[in-house]
């Protein structure tokens, strides 16, 4: 049995959604994977910090935050810890760093990492912040101390679009990728196929919660930008930054140009690019007119999905949930098994 | 670096894929992904048989194959040994296992794997036979002898499904498998909606070589029964046999019938699914008319695909080749990579 000591830095919608996993399917993990996940330090600025060497009970964690919105509730012999305490004093041996996202520096997330790292911790983390911008240098140190970095939940959330990439497509040699990777602007554009206005689609989209209050992020394509720059960097082994993603969003597309796509067969989508060429790697993030066969066209509402071409098989295509506390949630767990086979030997 | 010695047993199509492979990429994949991959033996009926513990030339043995047909032309050190022999004697530290299919009797795949994974050999097969009629016994007899058995390529061809399944989708649990396994058919099914006949498609696929000169095996399903087995015992934990599965094939479809499905927006795929139920699990492959939203609805000509539905992700689907002698080849590097990340201990 393999056993992980989580240290949580934030504890919103996808801490949760772990926390909900180890709760309701711990045991399972546990007996059939052979890999046993504790959570033994939660840190939230908003919500209260805890620590428990003996791990904190996941349902506590849960009903506190249900019935009260903060962890205040909860026992445990040492709590207020700062993320930077707890990384430094508890006993975690791996940091899920689930703070806030920030394009621009990374912080706080790139200083957590890397003070988790030098301490030797494994890193999982669904924030792109930091893998978008110090994925080359975060790495380095990684492989320097000898642990992991899982980062399935930077993309498509816990549909394994990263592990497949990276382990099981590795030899194949993906020469392009082209995919939908955000799923508030692809509900949007799906909305506005039906007849919606553009202001009334991103409003239901904020009422569902896959847009946040300021949607630029998403309707710039800053945030199909950030992952472009992952899955460059990291499955086709470039080293761009966002400034070499060739960007433009959805809010230049009007309703016209929405129906006069279909009358051609053809459908509005916001697609992420990446192609090795001649003289290097190629990304973008652009409105794209796809003909109906294709298979990203039928890939609607908050779905995304990601086309690999590769030398030895041709495309191969996943489509799976890019958001939902669960799915980011799963993308953890996910990394955790990743983990556990790559540092556990086997029998032989 | 890790070093695998493989012998290969049947030297048709998949395995000169695997020594095309080996002779493009084997550099790279060494000197990227920290494997080196080596054929030692091959033994084939009709082709002949070679072994030399030094490494064969994988540019010898595809040259002596296209010049003559066979590998009597190939220098080595001891030749003509059978399967039997050559798994005995041989220094080889996989057994690929390449002979022909046979879902009655599984033979003589199984009485191969059987005998190598005694003598402590990995075992990597594209071979339905012995996965769909043995698996239990022999996954838990490789278990005994601490070896690993990779069956990439027994599904989809080299499109990782059963990786995704087994490894990526492990913790969230499926309930459902539905998919297109089978390429032959769903190539005659494209050309029927074109208004080509069933006769002069089938010859066509046959022409391309998706179709066997006798095409029971995938016009009536049986092709594709043989993956459900496989899916549902090595995905979903069950344990049923070819028998259990309720199979009908595409012979009983009529123009009028795609026809009539076109004009209800909807297209004839002959699918393959594994459900749980209360009472275990119910397994079939069947026509059935998707609407044309359904993600396996635009799978078309030989490319195939599966959807995962699972407790925490929802639906989760790959797409891609369902054939093809590079495709085919390139599973069994993915099982050796797949291999060398179960069986090799990291830094840490």
């Amino acid at each position: 049995m393999r056993t992980y000591r989580l240290a949580l830095i934030g504890f919103g919608n996808v801490g949760q959604g772990l926390a909900q996993i180890i709760r309701d399917q711990g045991d399972d993990i546990a007996r059939q994977l052979g890999v046993q996940i504790t959570i033994v330090a939660v840190s939230d600025l908003l919500k209260g910090s805890l620590y428990d060497p003996d791990g904190l009970s996941p349902t506590a964690l849960l009903d506190a935050v249900q019935t009260s919105g903060d962890l205040n509730g909860v026992a445990a012999p040492h709590r207020d810890w700062n993320a930077q305490q707890t990384i430094a004093e508890s006993s975690a041996d791996v940091l899920v760093e689930l703070s806030y996202t920030d394009l621009e520096s990374g912080e706080p997330a790139v200083s957590h990492i890397s003070q988790a790292i030098e301490k030797g911790l494994h890193i999982v983390t669904t924030n792109k912040g930091p893998i978008a911008l110090r994925y080359p240098r975060l790495s380095a140190l990684a492989r320097d101390r000898g642990v992991e970095i899982g980062i399935e939940g930077t993309v498509m959330s816990g549909t394994p679009t990263m592990a497949l990439g990276q382990d099981l497509l590795a030899a194949a040699n993906i020469t392009r990728i082209q995919g939908i990777v955000n799923g508030t602007t692809n509900y949007i554009l799906s909305q506005m196929e039906n007849g919606t206005t553009y202001n009334a689609a991103l409003a239901e989209a904020q009422e569902k919660g896959y847009a946040e209050a300021d949607p630029s992020g998403d309707v710039e394509g800053f945030d199909a930008a950030g992952k472009v720059v992952i899955m460059a960097n990291v499955l086709m082994d470039a080293s761009i930054t966002l400034g070499d993603v060739a960007r433009q969003g959805i809010t230049g597309l009007t309703p016209q140009d929405i129906e006069t796509a279909r009358s051609e067969g053809r459908r509005w989508k916001l697609i992420a690019s990446i192609e090795k060429t001649a003289s290097g790697v190629k990304a973008g993030v652009r409105p794209t007119r796809l003909p109906t066969e294709h298979p990203l066209a039928s890939v609607s509402g908050p779905t995304n999905a990601v086309t690999f071409t590769t030398d030895l098989l041709g495309d191969v295509t996943l489509i799976g949930p890019g958001a939902g506390r669960m799915a980011t949630g799963y993308a953890i767990v996910c990394d955790l098994l990743g983990i556990a086979r790559k540092v556990q030997p086997r029998e032989k």
